[in-house]
Order: structure tokens, then sequence, then C-alpha cells
């Protein structure tokens, strides 16, 4: 089958050989021990590596007519099995169309797979640009990518999400039809297919807003109690006045035992905050430091760092304590506003350090509040289901990172949107299916238990690579 | 007195002529008919017009000597005589002083004279930036003037006031001394010197943080109730990712009656919001129109505009009611979040048609609310008195545009900083005498009532010129 396709397929690059397709078929599901054991397992029959949108037409094409499943991909940083191929099929790897197409003060256009931080290198030059927000994987990732398959990161204590309007401006989209179509999708539209890990459109193009290149300072302050270092983050948020990328807040003791470049930097029982301060900005800190009993313990210029700091929250907190303690797995939360801090505080003394506290506080909805990326001290799957019960029950949303469908990760509901341009644009429903529960069952609510796709073995061997950095 | 002073200071202009020394002396006090009332016969004895720092010094030295006041000035576009001298004495016009320092990406030096529309102009071309904010005056207020004696404007909703840290990043100020010290003021000292309409030393440079620059374009809505146009401008300015400048409500039937550059614009009984967004960001706003029944009546991009649609904005709403019915005068209101706009019904429906609804949406310490600035159909002292208290005892505190002072202007408590700092740059309580209450009465409180500086004539003229526009 994929034999023929390849044939079928003259001039475009196939990756078949099997490590470098499992590789490619994979992403950083095994922070969850839950992913871990359900999708080890899974694996495409071959990586497509198109050069040009005319290549991403053909090969939808010829999957088309052979029923082909095919899951798009950027670089594979996503958390969830975003971009895995759960029924096998064409990993379509969008890597290769990596250009910028054009950059203007305030926008950019580029191709999916440009990288992050090509583009911020070329916009700063350019027009003295950046992108808005980047995942903690700005290194490696994907501007298709992030849009697909991430919502927030740095950036988005300035900018809310992905998701709020004006963020995204643009996207272009290739459908899975015998004729595949090019949509550009813009305004509400984009909606479609902003989120949708791929199922719904190969998006090949997109254009968003560029803020101001910033000279950013990666700046690290340490606080008596936890509830000082997220008064801090909250106020340093809240400041309209002042250009920020980061206020992450992280309890102890995960910068002691977790945080190797920073050995020594965090005295015993210290919880820090950090932020990323546009540099004309400095002089503002001192009265917001001083009102929550805090003092300043790093500070560099983010270009200039050995390893930045952004590297150190969103979910590279939980990658730093990973490459440490093999155990440790994380949530995702929401504190609703405007009583996020009362719930942090509460939710905090529920767990203790079986839930070390992590942070990012962001605009969200136009409100100042926090998601937290809490490690988990992991003990069993149930103890993990019912920590995640406890939080929802004190009124803390979960998205819940140990689920791969777009549904359960999301806000446990149907986005009648995207489900109906899937049927437009995805009549098959050949990308990157079983990720879309409404989908392959539409009698899905979110009371209804799991029942499928259910992946891997119990025997699972020990993801070593990525943890050798 | 004065003709010893000037020849004291060779090389210095002096403007002595009798009219053009009271023009001088006046700012757009006449929109409220209290102030105009009290302090029509305010005028200086002479107005200083210093080229560069170092007139500045020697005209404050001389005066120090002789016991002079001195009360500093910009363009004298403010509402409650920050700048008028009540003392007499000289006024010091700092518009002269009108010098870029220098501009680079994200960062503005200015002379206190500079004007904000010759700023923007410059830093547009030369590093892509503008000011944050501008207040209605843009076309002829300066920097130091709007610093000195202003507080918000186009680009509140985006950017909070002049007050949130980081808004300002620089003031440098030359005391009233025997011998004028020059100090830098900055990080948590600017405030020691901003908004204190000149009270306590003189501004002769101004540092600010530039935002990008963008194609701003000029957009009208209708909408068929207050409310609805009300949460249009709040959804609006909670949308963090689209860039916006102005979030502008004015309640039916005030533009029908008084915004003449937009004749037959405007169906009866529809109530408009004014915007201003940035190109990119035009397609993103449908939804929200959607959403609260709005239409959308007028767009113009702002630099093609023959009238900008801000000059129909914050007080200049005001103004083109004034040139058509000389008998209005306003309020200055906040509607505390979250709960503004149930308060924003409450008021509307209180007083009708009486005090015609328009609300300006603004990011304050953090959150989106609003600043009223009604207007009022004027009665009597005595009703304006009443309207005003039926505003506080709702919860809707009063910025008192009928007052002069910046106490009984601003948040009715006397600013400890800004006294103290008066303690140490205007020993003898010379610059801009009358203007701060704590300095002239220690015992001053909010309760008590006001009893000193009442000027002007009851039989002040019309003041014609500033209305044949």
């Amino acid at each position: 089958m994929t034999t023929e396709l390849i044939a079928a397929l003259p001039g475009i690059v196939f990756i078949t050989d099997a490590a470098l397709v499992r590789q490619r078929s994979r992403d950083f599901f095994w922070y969850s021990p839950v992913l871990k054991r359900q999708l080890n397992g899974v694996k495409a029959d071959a990586v497509a590596l198109p050069k040009d949108e005319g290549e991403v037409i053909r090969i939808l094409a010829e999957c088309h007519a052979r029923r082909i499943p095919v899951t798009p991909r950027g670089a594979g940083t996503g958390n969830y099995g975003q971009a895995m191929p759960l029924k096998g099929g064409i990993v379509l790897d969008l890597s290769a169309m990596d250009r910028v197409i054009w950059a203007k003060p305030g926008v950019l256009r580029a191709q999916a797979g440009a990288k992050l931080i090509a583009i911020d290198e070329q916009t700063r030059r350019e027009v003295g640009g950046e992108l808005r927000f980047h995942p903690s994987t700005k290194r490696t990732a994907t501007i298709g990518g992030f849009i697909a398959g991430g919502s927030a990161g740095a950036g988005s204590c300035m900018w809310g999400s992905l998701r709020e309007p004006g963020n995204i401006l643009g996207l272009r989209v290739v459908t899975m039809e015998a004729t595949p179509r090019v949509l550009e999708l813009r305004g509400a539209d984009i909606d479609k297919a902003n989120h949708a890990y791929g199922t719904n459109g190969v998006i090949t193009e997109v254009e968003v807003p560029l803020a101001p290149a910033q000279d950013w300072v990666d700046l690290m302050f340490g606080f008596p109690t936890l509830m000082d270092a997220a008064r801090f983050a909250d106020a340093l948020t809240r400041a309209d006045g002042i250009v920020k990328k980061l206020a992450c807040v992280i309890a102890a003791p995960v910068p002691q035992q977790y945080f190797k470049h920073f050995e020594g930097v965090v005295p015993a029982g210290t919880h820090v905050v950090l932020a990323m301060v546009a540099a004309p900005f400095l002089e503002a800190l001192p009265p917001y430091i001083e009102r929550t009993n805090g003092r300043e313990l790093y500070r560099c210029p983010t270009d200039q760092a050995a390893v930045p700091l952004y590297e150190h929250s969103w979910n590279h907190t939980t990658l730093q304590a990973l490459k440490v303690d093999r155990s440790i797995t994380y949530l995702q939360t929401l504190f609703p506003p405007p009583g996020h801090l009362a719930l942090v505080e509460k939710m905090a003394a529920m767990f203790g350090d079986e839930v070390p506290m992590h942070l990012e506080f962001v605009r969200f909805g136009g409100e100042v509040t926090c998601f937290g990326l809490q490690l988990v001290r992991y003990t069993t799957e149930e103890r993990l289901a019912e920590i995640i019960r406890l939080h929802e029950e004190s009124g803390c949303p979960i998205f819940n990172p140990h689920a791969f469908t777009l549904e359960e990760g999301g806000m446990k509901r149907v986005d009648a949107r995207q489900l109906a341009f899937k049927r437009e644009a995805d009549p098959l429903g050949l990308l990157n299916p079983g990720k879309m529960l409404a989908w392959d069952n539409p009698a899905w609510t979110p009371d209804a238990p799991r029942s499928h796709y259910m992946f891997g073995d119990a025997d699972a061997p020990e993801v070593e690579d990525a943890l050798g950095e």
C-alpha cells in the first residue's frame, strides 16, 4: 500500500526507515504516564516531506484516492500526541516548508513549517518585529504546529491566548478531498482550523501580527511564600504600562530540586517568579518587588543567556523536572478569575508537595488570571484521576494533558464549527483520525466514558533520548 | 516688579501685551460654568518663553529671588485651569522647547514643549513608533503639558492611564530654589511630578515608551440601545489580540444634535461607538458587532479624515456639544469594575437626557472599565452639585472637572509624595500656587469645605474665540 503510494508520487521525499518513521510519529506524550501507556505503539507507515503546497495537494489527492490516513505535523513538540498517527498511514511533515513569505511592520506571513526562532530572527532584523507568543519549545517548534496544536505560551501575559481574535490573521488550508481545495480562512473563520490538531485541513501558510521586537531581560525573583510570588506575578501581569513576556510562578522545592542550570541560585524554601521584561521597563519593577517581599536572584539579557529562562517555564518546567525525576508528571489547570489567587492558595494547601505549584499568569478573555501547570508526584492512574476530580470539584477546570482528543484535552465540549468544517474539508475522516471525538461518535458528551483508541504496550520502553540534552 | 524682572533677564523672550498675556493665562476652564465664574479674571503679569533649559533656570532663579510666582504651561489645552496663574506672576510657556532629543525603537526623549502630533510624525518616520497615548487635543497639546496636567486619552484602552508604571520612563525637572537644581526622576520617583500641574518642579524633558506605529482606521458603529453600545465597547477593550486606540460610547441624541461633521450619518435614536482600530485587525470585528446588534456607520483611515474621529471623543465630545449649545457642561466619572456596566445602566436611567451618557473604555489597574465624561444639561450650580452627589452615593466616584485643585479634581486625597517633593523642590511655594490644597492648608481633608481661591467675576464675558473653529 505504502510502496504503491510512494511510487505514485514521484519527486516527493518519503522517509520509510522504521526507526526514523517511529521517531517522527511521536511527540512528548510520555510526559503523561497515561498517554505513555496508551500511545507508545503508535507509528505511521511512512513520513512524507513536501517541499511546497503543490506537493501537499498531490499527497492528499493520492491518499484520498487510496483512503490512507494523513496526520500533519510540524516539529513534534506537542505533549498530548496531537500529531501522532493513531491509525497509521502517512505523517505529513511540513518542516521543509519553512519560508517567510513576507514580513512587514506589524504583520508576518510564513509557511507552516517555519521555525519560531528563525521567524523571530528574520522579522527582528527586517521589520523590527517579533512573534507575540512562543511556546517554551521556541528553539525547535514551527509556527504551523504551534497554531494547530498549541494555544498559549510566553507572550500570553500580554496578548492572551492564540484563540483571542486578532492573534491569528489568516490560515491557508488544503482540504482532504478527491481534488483538494486551497482555502484562505480569515476573521471568524480562522477558528475552524485553529487548534484543531490538523483534523480538518492541512495548514500550509499562516498570517499573524507581530509585536515590536524588544530587548528582553530574563529575571528570577525569590519570595518567602508561594502567595507572595503569586501576588507579584499577578501585579506584574496587571501592569498595563510594562512590556513583559513571562510571569511564571514556581513553588519550592521545584527550582532547588530540578533547575540544574540554576544550581545554588535559589535558597532553600524560596519560591520563585521567572519573568521576561523589556529593558526600558526594568526601572518600574522595584515597587512591585518590595510590596511582595521579593528579591532579585538572577538577571541576564535573554539573548545572552546560556539557557533562556523560558526553557524553565510553561511545559519546560515539567521537562526540567523529568530530567531529574522520571516519576514526575503534570496538570493543566484554569484558575478562573477574579478568585484565582484564593483558589491557588486552596489547592496548594490541599495537595502540598504532592502537586508542586507552577503557575503561568496570562490574560484570559480580557482579564488577568493564571493557568496551573502543576507538577504531580505520580503514583497511580487512579490517584491522578482523583487529583483531577478534586480540582474540578473545587472550581478549577482541568485541560487534561493525559488525554489525546481535542475535546477531552480542551473545554470538554464539542466545537460545532470545527466539526462542521471537518465534514466539508475532510468528508472521509482521513485527517489525523481519532482526535476529534465528536466525529467518531456523534453521540459523545462530556459525561460519556471514553472507550476507544487504547494503544500501546504496558511494558513500553523508557524514552531516554529526549532527556539526554 | 515685572519690568525689573525682564530687565534682569536679558535675551529671554517675554510677552507683556495685555491681550496676549490674558490669552496665555487661560485654558478651557470655561467648559465648567463653576470654573468660568471662579477663574475668568485670572491673568499673569507677563509670559516668559524660554528657548532652553538654561533660560528656564535663569528665570526660576530670578523669580525665586524676587518671590514672584511661576506657573509652567504647555499649549494650554487643560480643562480645569491646571496652568492658570491664580496668584499672577509669570506664566512660563515651554512651547518653544519643542525638540525631540532622541528616538529609538520603543523609546522617545523629547523636550517638554514638543507637540504630540509633531512627535508622532517624527517617530513614525524615523523608528516606526508612535506615542502610546494622546488626548483629544493631540493636534495642539504638548507632551510636557499632557503629563503635567493630563492623565489618559486615546490609547488608554490598551495602555491604561499615564499613572501606570512604565507609561513614563523619565522626567527631567528643574527646582524652584535660589540655585535651581536639575533632577532626573525615574522609576517610582516619576510619581513625584507626574500629574502635579507643575506645582513642584518645571518639567523640561520627558522620556516615554513608544508603541508601534499603526495604520489607524476611524470607525463609527450604531446600536439600538445604549447598553448594546457599551457592551460592544467593553468587549472590544477586552479583546487582547486586537490593537485599538479608542472605544468611546456616546448616547443618542448627542451625535445627532452636536456632531456637525457627521450630519445625517447617525439615524435618530441610534447610540454610537467611536473606535480606532489598527488596519490588520478589522477582519476580527464582525462577530463583536453582530453579537451587540451593531452596524457600521462610518469608516475612514485616520490620516485621511478631514476631522479625526478622536476629535469627537474624550473632552472633544464636550467641545462639539458646546459649539452648538453653550449651556452644556460635563462630568468625569469612574465606573468601578467589575460592575461598571450595571452602574452605567443605573445612572443612565436615573438622569436620562439631563446627563447624556459618554463613556471612554479603558484599562484601569489591569482591569477593563469605563470613565464617564457625561454631558450635563446645566441649570444651576446646586443641581450640578446634586448630580455629582447622586453619582458618588451610587458608587461612581467623580473626578470633579468643576474644581481647579489637584486634590478635588482627583482622588480627593493628599498625595503625600507630591507634597513632600514640593517641600524639597519649591520650598517657598512659588510654583503654580493655589493648586495643591495640602500645601496651602495642611489640615485639609476631603470632607473640609473649600473656602479659598474664588476668583473671577459673575459677569464674565462669553468666550467666543475657541468655539469659532
